[in-house]
């Protein structure tokens, strides 16, 4: 065997993410990917796109695009930063904020990723767990005292729920380090926490194209916090971290935020049918604010979820003493969520 | 000012790239650019793309481009890993096999990007310095014994020569951490080091999409490498750092390196000549086996830069002991360069 990766690598398995199948069709309801077309004006940018400009490096400062966004924000773009995806963002703010050896905090259940990070600086995971109703306990900042840096995606992953405005209040007044706000699935909630960056100066806020706008393939997200974070996490970041083609479709997508609200709220009246539907099955259902539901079927889990692919159809079970008793289906088309629920009174032999 | 950054991001100074001017139209020589543009069959990848797949997430593996580029070199897909750029690979290499206060080592001067990388991890970087010709010393190794990983840019930029064979394995037998040979400008050069991948457990080949491929653009870099080190670097990276319109892109670019090789040659017909031209005027010229010529001019070396830019034309200059009497000149379209050589004899007064 090599000895020359580092030993916490080693050491590690790396993240695996949802599965991507390809060897057979599959109703998709495993990552939490949009199910309608991005806006028309993402394809109008691709096909209208001179590749000849290919042969320039990208703006490494992304400058349009954060114009645009900050704008959109009422804020200037020195608040702005994009990544390459959010994932890359999240890395950028690990390396930016955990000294190796340091501490990181996230709130618990939530994205399997947040501790892989940790490991691969090389510090320390502080998991703050969520309450039995995986609600933020009024004591987080003090679980996370220590930590550098803590994780709180908002709404939650793969609990969908959201946490109350006032008691996130308490979190980023009562946390030394910083807060990020993880908001990939913003769009689909009641509220967001973007006001904060401005009143509070150790508060990061962080969206996806991934799941709102339809643009899981393209990798760009944004990071909103005040220029004094920014100006650090730039120097971490790859100088051409974007792309010129996601600059180009994430402007154009950005442009049209109507087309992305009209396919929301879509996902958002699909989503709060299918609870009833599937609390009528016998389900616990989680009150969701994202495009997925978290829900604990009448029976095993891990069988539900086996069998569901038998008929052909991805949603995502994790195991784990806080995790194992539910599933998360992602929100797809009103179609595939027929398929759904009559595949689930299939398996349920109702 | 914020406390929140680990010291030593706050303590440093970012990278700063070579600028992509946006205030007027320059001649543009001064980022290694490619002034030719991609094949069409980029364009056509591009513009035959259905926007509608974006909803989905990316491969992550990138198994075709993968297959495509282990058929291409003799190898399993299982000795590539693809990146952001090649700069993602190269922080991807570094968080793989060097600590935080440990070392790595890199030929000096060479690309100013790598010391970066140390400095992000909180590493030590071991500068070992390129003889008087820009040569690798034969004690190189020794000179970096006791890092983790070795950089080695081959050719070299910015002085664009290359290093013989023979002391390239030389250096791959002696020293006893990764050697991480950055092959950015290959294809305009006479030979490679490819296969010694398959000769060392130790080595990493890393090639870009940015130089002969014309697609700076598109960020997509490629690394050569056994698969035990393939399998660790795959932990360290972002799960999907390579977008699905890169993949796409970059596998119809690949398809037809007929198109590429074409370019590269008219570059490098262009560098012979252009070469000739500018010791003629007085300059001396370092053999270049890139798609750049490094040169000192008969005149101070930043002045010259300086008039070059008052004329409308962007070169690059590095001061520094080891740079300082030199300038950068990216080989343009033939045109381009009669602009440059004509700007040069004005500013020379001949």
């Amino acid at each position: 065997m090599n000895t020359y990766a580092r030993n916490t690598i080693r050491a590690m398995s790396g993240y695996v993410p949802g599965e991507q199948p390809k060897d057979r069709r599959y109703v998709k309801l495993n990552t939490n990917e949009n199910p309608y077309p991005p806006s028309a004006a993402v394809a109008a940018a691709l096909h209208g796109f001179d590749a000849a400009r290919l042969r320039l490096y990208p703006d490494p400062d992304a400058c349009e695009l954060r114009n645009l966004a900050a704008g959109q924000a009422g804020l200037t773009p020195d608040w702005i930063l994009c990544g390459n995806g959010s994932d890359d963002l999240l890395t950028i703010a690990v390396r930016t904020f955990v000294d190796q050896g340091g501490t990181l905090a996230h709130t618990d259940p939530s994205y399997s990723l947040y501790p892989v990070l940790a490991r691969l600086q090389g510090a320390n995971a502080t998991a703050v767990p969520l309450d039995a109703e995986f609600n933020l306990p009024p004591d987080a900042a003090s679980r996370a005292a220590g930590a550098t840096l803590l994780l709180v995606a908002r709404p939650n992953a793969p609990t969908g729920n959201t946490f109350p405005l006032d008691s996130m209040h308490t979190l980023c007044r009562h946390f030394s380090g910083i807060v990020w706000i993880d908001e990939a699935y913003v769009d689909f909630a009641d509220d967001d926490c973007l006001a904060f960056v401005r009143q509070y100066p150790n508060v990061v806020v962080s969206r996806t194209f991934s799941k709102s706008y339809s643009l899981a393939g393209l990798r760009l997200g944004l990071a909103y916090a005040p220029p004094a974070l920014v100006s650090e996490m730039v120097k971490v970041k790859d100088s051409y971290n974007v792309s010129m083609l996601t600059q180009a479709v994430g402007l154009a997508a950005l442009s049209d935020r109507e087309a992305m609200r009209a396919n929301a709220a879509r996902i958002r009246a699909t989503r709060d049918r299918v609870s009833g539907d599937l609390a009528a099955l016998g389900f616990r259902v989680l009150p969701s604010q994202a495009n997925f539901i978290f829900c604990q079927p009448p029976v095993a889990a891990d069988v539900y979820a086996a069998g569901l692919r038998r008929e052909g159809i991805l949603i995502r079970y994790f195991p784990g003493p806080r995790t194992g008793a539910f599933v998360r289906i992602t929100i797809g088309t009103d179609e595939e969520m027929a398929q759904l629920l009559a595949a689930t009174r299939r398996l349920l032999g109702r």
